[in-house]
């Protein structure tokens, strides 16, 4: 690492605010969004840090903001998974092809890709559930799997890991697409079995893109979710490669999320 | 199979006249293009065909275009391995989108989508080639494989896959991906091991599409290739569930593509 920014898009999302309330303090960035007021609310950590308002859709716009940086992370887009088709192929899929090939032309090294568990969620088929979100059951996914997405916006992931897998494979650039699980903070989700399953924690959260920061990859699809007993998600491979070291487990509530004694 | 019409989209391109050549007097066609001109030059078993003017990414022609027909042989993007991704995201990506939707809509059975080699060409990395492009070799892509595309044409290809499988996962629409290999009329390419590791003889690609047509699937991600001895792309899925029982192998022609006595 070198004390160039990392280009962190969509840096004023749920996401976002994750990983700079983690990390915020252990590296340089130049924050991007395309709205202003989502900026002005991030954490203390990173009151000095350099601000962009720009859209991902906008080629000049990312390519003036990439300039310079060590790495990107990438997480704008429309994160609603009923989002309409026409959002995600133009904020998500032109959006990420948008800052892939940036990147590569800039020649940027490495680049983390927020991708999502809706990328492979039509696996969780009527038989299967609530099965696989059972500490007992043994099911998981671990990333070599075709994609199965739930919806359009799991589709325009799907894309986005796609374009990734080119953009490594063609110009050498070093790429993690984590498929992000249920993100919530303090707490995991209330009475929702399937979410205390995939739960990812902030702390896990900011945690596991550090590592993306950090360690030696080519190309990588990992699941980006806490240590939790119920996970029907493998975390071997991102504990193997980025050296992701989870601290939380959503066992550790109740179904209520309630924190047990 | 009822004697509604088979709508087939892009029907003046390469593949469009290797299907209706073939199989263009064994069902009932709508053929829409969005060029009549690609559409005045067809086989003559097809000359009483309906034809319709009209691009696949406008909803409202793909919607009155879809209405009534049996299934869907989707064809229509651009078809260049090098087109830029302002046109693939519109052509292949959107335009696929629109035709998935659509038949949803209308509540058609099936889509056989064409796919393409492009969408895993940078499978072939440097230690692989030439090798497996050989008789002798046994590697094997066998459909199960995560995409790797090699240009941003295969980006899209791949990105039609995942639209497939979305569909199908939620619309119960049967789906039928067939990467199609390398296309060419009479005899393989020639002075091209690789291509005629996946040549696709006319014949076979027409009695391929047209066991999508009769076969019963689920989803399918199928190669689209003839019974070549110096295969690197298994053809076994497509034997297994569609019945596809191709009937050319390049390694009846000489490497220049002269026919074998």
């Amino acid at each position: 690492m070198t004390d160039d920014p990392v280009l962190l898009t969509g840096a004023g999302g749920r996401v976002g605010r994750a990983i700079l309330q983690g990390i915020g303090a252990d590296h340089e960035w130049r924050l991007l969004d395309r709205e202003s007021i989502r900026l002005d609310r991030l954490p203390d950590a990173v009151a000095d840090a350099e601000r962009v308002i720009g859209d991902v859709t906008d080629e000049a716009a990312v390519r003036d903001a990439i300039r310079g940086v060590s790495a990107v992370i990438h997480l704008a887009g429309d994160p609603r998974p009923e989002a309409p088709w026409d959002s995600v192929v133009t904020n998500n899929i032109d959006g990420t092809q948008t800052v892939f090939a940036a990147a590569a032309a800039a020649d940027i090294d490495r680049v983390a890709f927020a991708s999502s568990n809706h990328a492979v969620g039509a696996y969780e088929t009527a038989d299967l559930t609530p099965g696989i979100y059972r500490p007992e059951d043994e099911f998981r996914l671990d990333g070599s799997e075709l994609p199965r997405p739930s919806n359009l916006y799991g589709v325009s992931k799907a894309a986005g890991e796609a374009l990734g897998r080119y953009y490594h494979d063609t110009e050498d650039l070093s790429v993690a697409c984590v498929r992000i699980g249920n993100l919530t903070e303090g707490h995991p989700p209330r009475n929702y079995e399937r979410g205390q399953a995939m739960w990812l924690s902030h702390r896990d959260c900011a945690h596991l893109f550090d590592r993306c920061l950090h360690a030696d990859y080519g190309f990588e699809i990992v699941y980006g979710i806490s240590a939790n007993e119920r996970r029907y998600y493998s975390i071997k491979r991102a504990r193997e490669v980025l050296g992701y070291d989870p601290q939380d487990d959503s066992a550790e509530y109740h179904l209520d999320g309630t924190q047990k004694a």
